[in-house]
């Protein structure tokens, strides 16, 4: 089956927008402030950073629920980095650092070996040309 | 001067989670539908194809501002089609369809040069695989 994701956007006054995403999210958009936009608000450089993060923590829920194995917490800061690529200014690399809880006697290797395959297999990650690192840490739940 | 930017999920409740972004915008999400997440809520998916279409915006308004020629309004459509890359499923093409109102008399090659400088510049744009297409429609404002 194939799959298209719509997205609308609108100018709205100088240069803040309206986007409103297939699945239902709305909400108004500027240029980075270091890009002549206004703080509070989504940015298209954000968003980029968001799907990335968004997607490996999803794919990595949709892998763990496969093996039986409870997620207490999940967590991640995501960071990515401006740079050049062939001479035009990109997202040339993001960080993610997951932060996961699970309950004592958890096999961490099964929950290491997911969030490697959430790695691999996550739609957003495998469609941007920047380089993502996952690096991340394994708590027990203490209750 | 390098940009970073940085954005933080966490887990809420099943596979429902909340985005924090660096510049502010703050948001639940979940998997889209179709893998299992729920309506109404940003998506992964939505996010990358937001970026593509908000950033192409904002970067032609920046250009056409440079050539003084005034906008009256700004709207697009974009969509983004999964598929597979190497093995992997990923968004492969997005095309985006802005319609552009200007002025009479508004130079429309003026116009049309600054859209094809945003396809080529977009910072986000350039950070995707995805094949990206621009078909847009120019009119004229009639007050």
């Amino acid at each position: 089956m194939v799959h298209v994701y719509n997205t609308k956007v609108r100018l709205k006054d100088g240069h803040i927008g309206e986007v409103v995403c297939g699945n239902g999210h709305r909400t108004d958009f500027s240029a980075p402030p270091e890009f002549k936009g206004n703080p509070g608000m989504l940015t298209a450089e954000d968003a980029l950073v968001a799907a990335v993060n968004m997607s490996i923590m999803e794919t990595f829920l949709h892998l763990i629920e496969k093996k039986n194995i409870k997620v207490r917490a999940y967590e991640a800061d995501a960071n990515g980095i401006l740079g050049n690529r062939k001479g035009n200014e990109c997202i040339i690399r993001i960080v993610v650092h997951p932060k996961i809880t699970v309950d004592p006697g958890t096999d961490f290797d099964a929950v290491e070996l997911a969030l490697n395959e959430a790695r691999k297999y996550s739609i957003i990650a495998n469609s941007t040309h920047a380089t993502i690192v996952v690096e991340h840490k394994l708590e027990v739940f203490k209750g």
